[in-house]
């Protein structure tokens, strides 16, 4: 099934693999008259980019956007924005030694028992290289939401067992982080607990957390495209990702609802936010808050016990050099933030047709 | 929007309000020659109905099954099914002293941003009401994957702080559990909870849980729609729930990649499970596991404060004889079944899809 | 697949058999604030209905709507809309005689090759009967038009060879005549002609026009949503229907572009309307203008050769008072310019999206 | 709204102006396995492409494709498929001259309405050179329906009032004229037809015919979903296009039922073909046969009465030497039949969906 485009009105389709001459992507429905340069996109590009510290892969992906189509004079026209990042850094080769055996925590199993064959190198699309067009479509999405005031932030909520506690934080605090953890303290803790897998050739898990503010009341679709139903498939949808929360999310599920139940102390502002910004899976006004859980990166160094294609039993050992992350979560953290704006975006836009009712005799 | 319905090729729209003369949904993409008795469905439905157990809702909801199109001598035709539930015991006088107020944890005040006219009698589409369209839908879903020899479960998981151990339940265990509670021990403490709750005219939150077997390999596509992307977005349209989890979940943040990683020990087998049976967005044919978080109910007896329809500080009190359940987790465990079941019968009609290759030169 | 559902955002799904016990359909993205009563709703059906007239089918469909769901003190709360017909005249013994036939220019030998098996009562999913729902959601559509001052109007254009000129006819005109036909001299050839073949046990085709007044210029998206192509998706899939025509249609192919080509002589007002009311698939707020052409009935008295389901040469000679209209194309009437006014409802909630560009930068 | 895809199941995305760098398509949904060359697709594209012949536009389109992902050793993978188009002989200078003007019969002034801005050169999205994308679909698309023996062609039918009767042609007679016209002698007389246009500075409409052959009975899907609905879409979405016929089209409104009515005299096969190849919106089996009509180039070098964009009159003269097509009707002939392949190929793949219940017990 077609099932490589995101959004019902704000669009994207992505298209490539990790190890072919290009990626990109087409945004379709993205209204016209903002205004976004190559530059902000490949400084988006930048912050998921690995090689950019010493706890992500090292692997060089410089990514560069082209601008194909969709933009006049340097806005948008409303007609359909192709992006192209070409592949530099590609090497198949890493990939020879274990084409053929069922590479633990991966897809080419199920990529496998599905399309019957499948493009050893790297993944194809279940390569976590396709993120990085979510990546640059959520920067017109962030430009979108601007217009209405609406701004999105993520950063690494946790690595392992070393969690940051609940404070509030400055987009500021989180850039000049470079695993996007705002509280230095917590940051040393987490690249400590990161070093220590590196050297054990292990990898490890972590969780991302992601805020919107400004949200109006009244974006989110009732029953089926409930606000939070559509980010939780959004954030799923990432490679790596077990879990979705919102707002309180599983320590809900040890509260009494005279605690859960947010106390309304003006119109749309409650003394608490146990509910994450939404009721009845529409925006309150309240920050929008969420987390996604990470798996630790699948590919590790450390030998491990597997099959082959064969189901003869085989040990798989990475070769020297093999460039991966110990922690994918990191990277992660701008990609949770495209995929909030380009959620947010799309609800935004399913809320113009909800006002239409404002011009009629609704009482 | 249109909102109201879920699936892309296994389609359910759903209709109707909680305090209406009716409910009913369409079914648009079931497959002919499936029997379905109204016996069956009337029997799904019982398990999802208020006025069961003294730790639901006294409220009586004897729902009954109208099929009205798509059957043909028993079985399905493949035209559209409409089913029809007659609304008998709504009480809509019940929210007369309540309907100027906001109500804490409820959707009224954002249904009011965003349409600016509420239907205050219950909810509205916002209702739970609505759910029990759902699990009658899921009666088909579940005829349909039992070809292929899918079954699916759904148990619950915890009630506040008492969790039930992971051991492998039967679905008589589970249904002969008034809380769809497998173990009589672990039950027992769970009434407890929620009795201590409903004495303190206070509500607990919970947890759900759900599994399903013998699913082929294949299940799912990549990307954007990943099997665990739209079992997320299906489990967070249901009303209450604030957190969903594939496999290990929120646990996977804190595992290192070589314990998170599970073996293969024969073609499609692994030794542990944390992956919850999918890689990559598709199901390898391990067990699928799920676990759905469960806020406490909004609806409690105890006085809370809150502001009117004009923003003046208020006091809300139920009006004694208020209906509500007091762990809204219980009667979600069906629900949450049958969205698992609607979920999976989309995805094994899109692997018919890639399924299409296998008659062309693929090798 | 999912297959009986129309529109992308005024959404209707309908449901039901011919000869079952219901008919019915879903509404899904109607605005909220519309006034429509059930009595405005059965007029429209009335229009469609058979046993009208001398030159329709003389079978009785006294249909009555219910109205389940979506409306609140006589207005529409944009919830889903649940209606239900009931079908009260239904005969299936009718059927009984030609079950084991192909019946020539009918949709039983596809629907067998499709589905294995068949609904042989009354043709099932392909009977026209399904036509009433699409004239129930009409109103609600035209309703929602009126608000932007919008009218559509269709007329009986041709029968056999007999053809309206092009003149301005008023809803008056068109509602006086029984077959709808504006011109009582053309309607009296009309019906000549449709008597000549009820005589000879045989039916005729006709061509139904429509137009819609008062459009903003803007409806329509560009490529593949355009206005035209929406509107042609919409008329063939009425039964019976073969061709579809926007201004000029066909009669485009022989003219030269100085002559096709409307000129400008005010904003959005041309000299000639050869468009149609459409430039590039968005309207230009001239008159809409088209046309749908109609087969003959396929069921006629006259014996035909056939084959029956074993591939035997047979003769089909429908049972005495078998019930059909002699031309489709009159009721058909109602049923185009209730897919006008749905496809124009669609339009119109899809052009909110691109008004949104309005508050941004754009110059 | 997003409008730039066509299909379901078999899904393309179009991007790109006539007058940016470049243009281009992402197909997702297309089986793996299939074999295709960039030389057949360049192969098709020049098919397509002006400057071929002294009776289309002398403009140089050397269309030339980069096939960027979706394929690995000369084969589909089913991951999404890029091509890229680039633009080298784009004159926007032509365009100055204009600018200020509303061009009659083209889309500036609609797209001025509607997004109040527009690029114009060239016509950006509203231009034809769209349609190229959708040629290089078709490839795909035919490739695929080779594997059910599926064909597809498409022929001149008209230019003006010169009308080609209805004979069997082959895909070589076609080819062999540079108008696609297999007739020589009607060849000669189109030919004759579209320079006395050319000396005269206007422009000739024309019609477009399509079969398909060797369709398996069961094609296209009930109610909203019939074949000859979504060929319609397909047919009015291509630039110029005004009407729509399948089978007998606009004929039928003259005929009786007892001539249109198509004798079944083997399974699948009937002694005429009225029809065009579906009854109920599903294909018999028998050929598809569909017309397209085209209106006459609105480009036209003779001058002609405007507006300016402030509403005042003006005189539009295109500079000497603007390059377009005395009838594009011509071009439009390898876009027709990529728009049926197209259409084709989704339904086969929905078809899929269909057949499902042949391993369940429907009798």
């Amino acid at each position: 099934m077609a099932s490589n485009s995101f959004g019902n009105l704000f669009r994207m389709t992505t298209w490539g693999e990790s190890h072919g001459s290009a990626i990109g992507l087409v945004i379709d429905g993205c209204p016209a008259g903002l205004t976004v340069t190559s530059e902000e996109i490949n400084h988006a590009l930048l912050m998921r980019s690995p090689g950019r510290t010493p706890w992500t892969s090292p692997r060089k992906e410089k990514d560069t956007i082209e601008i194909l189509s969709g933009m006049l004079n340097g806005k948008t026209t409303g007609a359909p924005i192709s992006l192209l990042i070409k592949n530099s850094d590609a090497k198949s080769s890493h990939y020879e030694s274990t084409k053929h055996l069922l590479r633990p925590g991966h897809a080419n199993y199920t990529y496998l028992q599905k399309y019957h064959c499948f493009d050893y190198r790297g993944g194809g699309r279940s390569s976590a290289r396709e993120t990085a067009c979510r990546v640059a479509a959520g920067v017109f999405a962030e430009k979108f939401l601007q217009h209405y005031q609406i701004t999105c932030l993520a950063f690494l909520k946790a690595v392992g067992k070393v969690s940051l506690p609940s404070e509030q934080y400055t987009p500021e605090d989180i850039i000049n982080s470079p695993i996007f953890c705002p509280n230095p303290a917590v940051e040393l803790l987490m690249c400590q607990e990161i070093e220590s897998c590196q050297v054990a050739g292990d990898s490890i898990g972590g969780i991302v957390e992601a805020h919107a503010y400004h949200l109006p009341a009244g974006l989110g679709d009732p029953v089926y495209e409930k606000l939070e139903a559509n980010l939780a498939k959004a954030m799923l949808s990432i490679p790596a990702s077990k879990g979705f929360e919102i707002g309180s999310g599983f320590e809900a599920a040890k509260m009494r609802g005279s605690e859960h139940n947010d106390t309304f102390i003006h119109e749309g502002v409650t003394s608490t936010n146990y509910a994450g910004g939404v009721l009845g899976g529409i925006s309150t006004g309240m920050p929008l808050e969420l987390r996604v859980a990470f798996k630790p990166t699948s590919s590790i160094q450390k030998a491990q016990k597997t099959l082959d294609l064969h189901g003869n039993p085989q040990t798989i050992e990475l070769p020297k050099g093999s460039r991966h992350d110990p922690c994918v979560a990191i990277r992660a953290v701008p990609v949770v933030k495209a995929m909030l704006a380009l959620s947010l975006a799309d609800a935004v836009l399913s809320q113009r047709l909800a006002l239409v009712q404002e011009s009629l005799a609704c009482k």
